[in-house]
């Protein structure tokens, strides 16, 4: 069954950014702003292969991200389960990625993985298994 | 010296809500919304003893808060450092949080630590001792 409700689907859809958690070498939690693209049970993150928080998800294959809307009483919720950084196939969310960024009607052209490879970017993955601190989400 | 430079102070006293995060008994961050007051260098939060986060702090003594604005291209920080549950002294930063999430031109009367503790409210304090992921925060 899947972990995201149309609520949830509706938050994701309407916010472009959330706050990104990995887990630290020294175990502590690491906190980003990430701009993200949803992709059925996946959350898409462009990001760089050398970024802490890439090495924190190819060590502990996990991640957690924090959404939530502009105004009171701001409807949010924190979506989490296993994570992954992907090299290949990565032209389309990387172009979906790029919309939600500039809010363009219709995504880039997307590129070819090596193309991609060459300017250093990777897509972090996240597959939602959990939601937790939902709160307020039938007022969006 | 100061981890709170004028950019951050700006960006915290701006913004009412950011996301926690505490390590999970399980290593794993935990993050939720919350509203927040400063107080010099301490951010503080209004919650109950019970919650997750609370214990988290208890055990870890530790926590990180992620602020963002409400627009592109969002500027923001992560602020993290020693943190504990407190119930003495709690009536003014309690009532410091309440004027966050009512918008008030002032805070509401402080209550005595008795009549919070009745009602089972506690303050999570976290003293900010490193920034990190800071962005846009000249475009604030």
């Amino acid at each position: 069954m899947s972990a995201l409700t149309p609520e949830l689907i509706a938050l994701l859809d309407r916010t472009t950014v959330g706050t990104l958690a990995t887990e630290a070498s020294d175990g502590r939690p690491r906190q980003s702003l990430v701009y993200f693209a949803r992709e059925g049970e996946r959350l898409l993150i462009s990001t760089e292969p050398g970024r802490y928080k890439s090495r924190d998800v190819e060590r502990t294959g996990w991640a957690s991200i924090s959404v939530r809307t502009e105004a009171p009483p701001f409807p949010s919720a924190t979506l989490s389960g296993p994570a992954e950084i992907l090299t290949e196939g990565i032209g389309p969310p990387t172009a979906a990625v790029m919309q939600r960024i500039t809010g363009a009607a219709e995504p880039p052209e997307a590129q070819a993985d090596e193309a991609l490879a060459a300017v250093g970017r990777v897509i972090l993955a996240l597959t939602v298994e959990k939601v937790s601190a939902a709160n307020y989400l039938d007022q969006l």
